[in-house]
């Protein structure tokens, strides 16, 4: 029974990159959680802003109404940290409260964004605050005079043009069986219909992919990702 | 039940780097064969030479018996290629006798040497001349006129000198229940006796890095790999 | 009107990964050449051996004709070396054979595979080729003895596993206007439905990189190349 | 008619190292602007300090009026930021400056300092400020709540150690038509001999470099330059 | 007589690291100075937070009483700057004070942490704020308005999972003559006697490397650093 | 007294790349030995092709003496193996040669060329050779069966085009001493002008570069260099 903590930049990031894992966690007997630094209100909601009159207010009930409503398609809990975007920024206090998250959740995985993205500033912050809360959660591996975590698995997820983003992934995960999950909650973003369909093709990749490395014959959908820390393992 | 196949440049280099693997995987009812390249018997074996009226003959016959005993003390079989070192070469007929034993043994697991070694001519080469057997051994991921076998997961065992080998562990197996195993496989190399030192300290260090990055407070001994390819998971 | 020369590692590879560049070329008032160095005939041909009483030679006589058809829908014209698959080998008198067709057709563009390729033991071998017959065929740069061409732009085009290859591109080339044929070409290769898709799919991603980059809202089609040698220019 | 926006640290930088690139750019048509993000009062004026009585206002005022002049000799207009120097920082206020200028201009090729330069702490600073304020001035490539630009190419200039900041040029421009210009505008910073001697030299040695790579016989100058992103065409 | 300044993100990181270095410049007549920019109080005292009714006040007594105590047995001064732990941060005012350092020691060998640690948040920090003072204290290498220091040589010590942290060794320093004051300085430390063992078995396994490197078959204990900037040498 | 061995692929590469470093171990005591695998017939001396009725024998008669008379002027034997060039081969017994060079002069010293270089295709070759030579000659560090030689240093020296070749250089030679000697060297190959004018350029460069690294004002030329392997030292 896993637990799985995933940092998303923006409202629906998690979505496109993580659902599958998320889904997968959780149809497996796991629990999810996901945490939103910024609901995007800035940068990727230009839709909504079309509308006239719109409010940032608005704009942010509506993100945080649709992301909450595809977290719980695929079965995690969605915790909106509201820290602004385009650029986010996540000073002390916001660290703080990502570290009492980390510590509470306690996860077995933890994900996040890549540290290099050079079509987003805010993914690399997202990394920036997640490893630094990791390792202030987790402390050095020594005794310390606060409370710490059993150390998560740190994987990065999907970015959107992974070679500009150094990502290399080491990890293929199978989401056939949960499929349907992923594209009911990717459905959800009415308005980012390209996105939908760049993910439901890339999980085809992937598992294309993830056949030929692994010649496991029946995986039809599968996400990637990379794996940052050693594995440590009992057996081969 | 996994089966381990180990290509090693020299007669001993799985004792000191995989031993404690191949009796890991042993031990939870796996299989484990050795592929040795050469017995070493130019770059390896100067102690043995200084014997007066020593020949290459009896040098190999040494090597060989010596290697024979370890790998059966870890429990796995050994099979000498006897192909000489320093240089060591792997000429057509010699790859397509090594893409016939991956064939016929069918490994879930491929290990081998990293493909960097500033201290060692022959480590490279027993590393591209695995990585092209197994090639030849899976296929390109499609149909193909030949015979293939189910891709093996790749690993690189730890070299003497890991910075300057481009060696960055992402596997630390834990292989506290076999360590007994490990040490006495060590032990026939009797002339070797800084390695058995070193790598038994080496096992403690690894543990010691495996401990901070897992929590698993319980390793107290450990082995370091390079995964080279993505592993293919079905849960997180 | 430029010269695009491809060389192929087997006798399908430059459809799905430059058949756009070389539809365009030839559009644009250009002229293309394919180079195969092999037929594919045992690494790629697993569908046509299914067939009973196949031979080695049918096998590639089926190969030669649908790349000739493939190719002259793109408007190139295709070339065999017949030297072979699995493994590919390029010796003396086959590198001396790639620098003639180097030196005879003075490429403006010359195109192959990544030197490196965790899924085929073929593609870095035509690199490999490709690499030295070019610097062969241009020269030091310097006054040489022997006839030198003008030095062609070097492209490495995609691989089927991007990051695993090491690939990250630094060109998009927008194929909108000749992706028919491009499709055309990629149904000639009736047996490889998958791939077909599959590079119809990437076309549209790649097509979406290259919108977020650039800015140009019409690119619906692309493919993507990694430039080796700086660009020289005589303006921004 | 290209538009060409330079972030120069300093106020000197922009010519040692885009001189050409500037007045090419205007030559051919086009209009170039410096943003210099701070006079170099501190870290490069060590000459101007030797006079007795010397004030920072004067300084300063020295550099602007050096600065403007080789700006215009090239053909440039130039905008200075006064941020400091050693070390410069970039708060939040001057980021957004850097946004509106960059919102404003709507540059076709943007060009800035190395991310690394181990002899300078302040070139890394204007790199970073500069790949953020591209960012948001272009948006993350999807509809933003905010105004964007097209976004323009971007390039780094070359540093004096090249290899010590991981500079791999990969774009040589020809500058031979603008020499002249570039000449004069490194003349108006009298107490740098050194430097105009060692970029006169430099860009000799580019210009032998392109000749090689390109073939073109007739390069006498060239300036070299790294793009950051992938380059989006229309033929090869 | 070589000056030597260590910069130590917690109060015995320097020990572990680079005991051998200080009490060798030392014992060959040079000067040893060593900053630690704070005491560990939070992220490496867990072992004294466990006594009932323990101060923070005293918790840095003791690590001071401590740290003091190691540096002189290896002949060094230590200067603690206090800036907290876990997360630490380098201000603007804490920089000065590290430049003033350093103006004031002007040292032949500078030394810190390495710039990536995935399991310490602290050291990278560290390394930021020494590689930043570095640069401010001996300028640009041009003539400057401030007063400015011989550029030191750069060295980063051997972090405890180098290759996780990217370092790879380039200088292996031969401690031998000085071992018992390493041994004696580690001591000190009562209770981490895991990284006395520890780095006393590095000791060996780098000594090994460096007779491997050097064919010194004297070497009995050495530490390895990684060079940062070329050397500048007037022989070979 | 050091010993210095250069490894040229080329007649006269060595000239412009350690004419200084060969000078001066020299002047300084040492002895230096140059060893050429080709006399460059074919890819570098397109000159002397122009002569009407020119030989194969005769264009490397005048290499050979043009060579040795520059080797002569540096102070050091000029020993041709003549193994052709563009592209260059280093078999086995000509690897044995190189072997056998190495282990007669037991250099302290190693140089030849950077493994990488898209504009030569012999540097590269001459580089493995090189390098294979180097372990086969000093074995791997533990008892061999053939005789060894103490471990030398192993350097690169600087390529045409540093950046793309992968040069970063981490020692910079001071050569001012000896300086004329290598002009008088280079004058020896009277058709390259323009090489030994940029080698003259760079050799200012260089010391302008060594200058600001160590703060040494009396440098005014040097030789870069990349030392591939770790050095052992006694002292900072």
């Amino acid at each position: 029974m896993k637990r799985l903590l995933v940092v998303s930049a923006h409202a629906a990031d998690f979505v496109w990159r993580a659902g599958g894992a998320i889904a997968l966690t959780v149809a497996q007997g796991g629990k999810a959680l996901v945490v939103a630094l910024s609901y995007g209100e800035r940068g990727e909601s230009g839709e909504l802003w079309k509308e006239p009159g719109q409010t940032l207010e608005r704009v942010k009930a509506i993100r945080q109404e649709e992301a909450s409503r595809a977290a719980a398609i695929l079965g995690a809990e969605f915790v909106p940290l509201d820290l602004g975007d385009y650029p986010l920024r996540v000073e002390e206090k916001a660290l703080g409260r990502l570290v009492e998250v980390l510590v509470d959740f306690a996860p077995d995985v933890l994900m996040t964004h890549t540290p290099k993205d050079p079509f987003n500033p805010d993914h690399p912050v997202a990394y920036e605050a997640t490893e630094l809360a990791r390792q202030l959660a987790s402390g050095a591996g020594v005794a310390s005079a606060f409370k710490t975590i059993r150390p998560p698995e740190f994987l990065l997820f999907e970015p959107h043009q992974p070679e500009l983003c150094g990502f290399v992934p080491n990890l293929f995960l199978d989401i056939t069986p949960v499929w349907e999950k992923k594209l009911k909650a990717m459905e959800v973003f009415a308005s980012q219909a390209y996105l939908r369909r760049y993910y439901a093709e890339r999980a085809e990749h992937r598992a294309n992919h993830a056949r030929r490395i692994s010649g496991l014959k029946d995986i039809e959908k599968a996400e990637a990702f990379q794996r940052v820390l050693p594995q440590v393992v009992r057996s081969l």
